[in-house]
């Protein structure tokens, strides 16, 4: 019997506009990407809704962390177009033990796209 | 007796080149910047040398975490001029309980040069 990998944490910016005009009482793009994400019901992954990553200017923007790996940010995210490559992103992230996916197995828009990562507290 | 607030730790990349060409054994800028933070001995402030923060296009780099804070990333940090904003900026940042500055009160380059942030554990 094999464990499966730890629960990882995919926190999502649901405040994010995507440089669009969004009228007031429509759903944000980040908030329909927190949703769909959501709805993917991804294996060991509790997706979590965040008010602002700043990263106001590159968004949609997504964080994946976990217990000793390193934290990703990923922007410029579409909310439609997107979701497949980050679903893909993110159960490669999840099957690493310290989130390190080399970078030519990300999907491309991982590959194009990372904002900032930081690495876990046990570095320190 | 009051007690102090607990110890931070700013995470500089050391790796970064700041867009510049770095002659080979040349010290890349991002190692000057954790060099001269670490000479700086901020009161309650771990420097971590860390190599890629991912944020090349937007060098020197830096993240400031602690337990139960946000982290923050800030970027376009020149190893000589900013030096003093930033010290300023980690002092305040320190002096937190959770990490958020408000936005009028953090130097004028942190404003405009956050990368991204993301929340404490506990809030997920």
């Amino acid at each position: 019997m094999t464990e499966d990998p730890p629960q990882i944490e995919c926190l999502v910016c649901t405040s994010c506009r995507r440089g669009l005009a969004v009228s007031e009482g429509e759903e944000r793009p980040g908030s329909v990407l927190r949703r769909r994400l959501a709805a993917m019901t991804l294996e060991g992954v509790r997706v979590t809704g965040v008010e602002c990553l700043s990263n106001c200017d590159h968004g949609c923007t997504l964080a994946l962390r976990g217990p000793g790996r390193w934290t990703y940010v990923y922007g410029r995210l579409d909310e439609t177009a997107d979701l497949a490559a980050i679903g893909d992103g993110i159960a490669r992230y999840r099957a690493t033990t310290d989130g390190l996916v080399p970078w030519r197995e990300r999907p491309e828009h991982f590959r194009k796209n990372c904002i900032a990562r930081i690495p876990p507290l046990e570095i320190a």
